[in-house]
């Protein structure tokens, strides 16, 4: 191991340069214009793979196509195998003129200890950092402990609509004990985290019909109901003055959250305080019992995304409007099944409905919460190898959003995934003047090192 | 009286042709391109004027002419004098294909018993009905029991924003008993009807703010709260299942009904069952101690005209809006003061707002519901000439919207007014395929023949 270490630490300019020209291709998945540019990004990949020295094939798909690089041998299954999943597909940078002007969303340049441009945190410098460790094992012959096979994908974006087709497809070369992801975040460098559970999703919009046009609030105002006000009548009893969801049988399937999680989780370090001066709000809201971390990642929640109804522009029309509607989704927890919720969800909303209105509810997307044991042995190899690599004692964290192909990975390979997220809350992902630290793809370096030992002893 | 009604009936083709040259020209105030047509149609009522042998001026505006038109001579100010206020500017006839083929907006046609056009009833024919009246008794020579000053102005479908300046500064020569407007309707042929109240209006914006961006859903949701729900909650709390306001004070000042206007209201023609029809609901909603007629015309409201946050495009878009805002207006009766409604509403809101979001109530228009006795000697002297020239007994009738114009005639120049709609429901005012009833043109200016004969001798 000192000479894969020694091997990062002499090459870090060099792994710079190459990171920046891998983020100076502006490989935009959801803008048509970079059609070729989502070319360029996956053979750039190709190449860099192959100069590892890794067997690289470029999968084509309906969209765009998957990388996959192996260090395995044909013949050679004798170790075991984990995947690594990346995407070389990166957001719009759009609004240009956000941006600083000494900060350019392909023209990366660092800054401090930031490398700044489109895709450094989110995601090419996260799977770039396992690549390098990769490179250090295969470049000094120093025996992996086990295969690790690359799965670079470029839809990440626009919701890897080819990916689930892509897994079942490849089911047996990708058969493997687990997949790495480092798409997501830690806290801080202090403290670098381990996340073993993702919150579902479940949406559904909801549509109040009154009368069959717009009506003149004048000749017919307070005889005829007003669609607006019912659905909001509707929608405000969704939810308690105490933050529980009110739908009967909603949180039946909610698991608890164990006293080693509570305890993990405590040690997350953003305050109340913090959190509320970020977000410009006067006070926090949520269910009493649970503080505002456990909130966020480990209970299920029910919001109103967007409302729509009747006269929207300025000044006033004195109109009942013929139909309201609102955009819902929740955030669900394990083991709440999503189409369940929406069913208790339309239950409560239809049996509320007073019959001078009329309803319409349509259930949408939907995918189940993830949760992986925070003490199996692949997790307890990922947090020694998080310690060694950062100096700190990493968190166990949960987190409250929802990462699809998690769930992909489960449904199709039967794996669990180890999320280690090496971006920071201040890496401005999905937003102009994206960075990533070089400190934490420094170190995220040394842990991927550390991890294939960890794993390969298991 | 006979020869003046004699020459009402000998004249009647003449009185068409005239109105629909009247009505071809397309004075539509609210659209720039038709600025000339303004100058026309006012110029058109000048000279008819001067014909009937009415002393006429043509006042200018910073807005459109206001034509004035009296059967006042110099020094002669002993009879009773009323105004009739009516307004040559017309609705946009948009959208054009709408219309029927053999129905165009400004080349009037006769189908049965309609004249079809923009602004038929709306209010050129209206209006037309009284100078016809007019005619009989100059041209017959027979003596008018009062002086009539005909106030036609040409902004009333932009919001009428010169004539309470123009009423101030004639204050003098406009000097009355009474003003009669015919710019509304009655229920049928044979339900003529006086309309002696008009609902108020105050209207305000309510949002709430949330965080100060719209916030990941997954991130934050479940410690932040969501301003959409914090305005469903409040709005919703505005109204009882019973279909009371909630808001404190707000029936305070409320005048009830006497049992001589339930009486007179209960024989106001339409069922609630044809109204649930004509607007596609399964059931009407109101105060329950009171039917939909007094409901709509007598009892103020609370309505939502509006709501907008967040995502409100296809799909869905999983965030906590920043924002959320809605659009409120109350129809107002009498004695109700629009500002302390305005007041009382935004008390109600601030109170119940958590803190956890921040609430915003901005005022807009507001105007006083206006109420004349049903019973007053020029009330009853109306209802007379209705019933001579419709040949059945009348309604006595409020109306749910607002007429602003008749709070500027009570409020600069102090008098009353009598609304004598000759419109009928299915006159399509405001929409394609505008028509008027000849019949009732015909019998409205016979009932206004006879309302100064009435008028005169009070």
């Amino acid at each position: 191991m000192k000479e894969v270490l020694n091997y990062l630490e002499r090459h870090q300019t060099r792994f710079w340069e190459e990171l920046s020209e891998f983020v100076a291709i502006p490989s935009v998945s959801a803008q048509s214009e970079h059609r070729e540019d989502m070319k360029r990004a996956s053979d750039w990949l190709v190449r860099h793979c192959r100069q590892l020295g890794l067997t690289t094939e470029k999968h084509e798909t309906p969209g765009n196509p998957v990388v996959v690089a192996t260090t395995r041998q044909d013949g050679n299954a004798a170790r075991p195998h984990y995947l690594v999943y990346g995407h070389y597909d990166v957001q719009p940078a759009e609004p240009f003129e956000l941006w600083d002007a000494d900060k350019q969303p392909f023209q990366p340049t660092v800054v401090g200890d930031s490398l700044y441009g489109r895709g450094t945190s989110d995601n090419k410098g996260q799977h770039f950092v396992h690549l390098k460790a990769i490179e250090a094992y295969l470049k000094t012959e120093t025996p992996l402990p086990c295969d690790v096979t690359f799965l670079l994908e470029g839809e990440e974006e626009v919701g890897s609509e080819h990916l689930g087709d892509f897994l079942a497809r490849e089911r047996e070369s990708l058969a493997a004990e687990g997949v790495v992801i480092s798409d997501n975040g830690m806290p801080s460098l202090r403290h670098p985290a381990l996340t073993y559970g993702l919150r579902g999703v479940a949406a559904c919009e909801v549509k109040v019909h009154g009368p069959n046009r717009d009506l003149h609030s004048g000749i017919y105002g307070g005889a005829i109901d007003n669609p607006a006000m019912v659905l909001c009548q509707l929608l405000g009893s969704l939810r308690g003055p105490d933050g529980k969801v009110t739908v009967k049988g909603f949180y039946d399937d909610v698991r608890e959250l164990t006293d080693y999680e509570r305890q993990e989780l405590a040690r997350f370090p953003e305050t109340d305080a913090s959190l509320r001066r970020q977000l410009g709000v006067r006070q926090l809201f949520g269910e009493l019992e649970y503080n505002s971390v456990e909130q966020r990642v480990a209970r299920p929640t029910l919001e109103i995304n967007g409302l729509t109804s009747g006269y929207q522009g300025e000044g006033s029309k004195t109109i009942i409007p013929a139909h309201a509607s609102a955009k819902v989704t929740c955030r669900l927890v394990p083991d709440q099944k999503p189409r369940q919720v929406l069913q208790a969800v339309k239950r409560h909303l239809s049996g509320r409905c007073p019959r001078s209105a009329k309803i319409e509810f349509e259930a949408g997307h939907a995918g189940e919460a993830y949760l992986n044991s925070p003490e199996s042995p692949s997790a307890e190899a990922a947090l020694r190898a998080l310690k060694r690599a950062f100096g700190h004692q990493p968190i166990l964290m949960r987190e409250g959003g929802s990462i699809p192909i998690v769930n992909d990975f489960k449904r199709v390979l039967n794996i669990d995934t180890l999320l280690l997220g090496l971006g920071l809350p201040d890496d401005n992902v999905h937003s102009p003047n994206e960075k990533v630290s070089l400190t934490a793809l420094r170190k995220g370096m040394v842990m991927s090192a550390w991890l294939w030992q960890e794993l390969g002893s298991l």
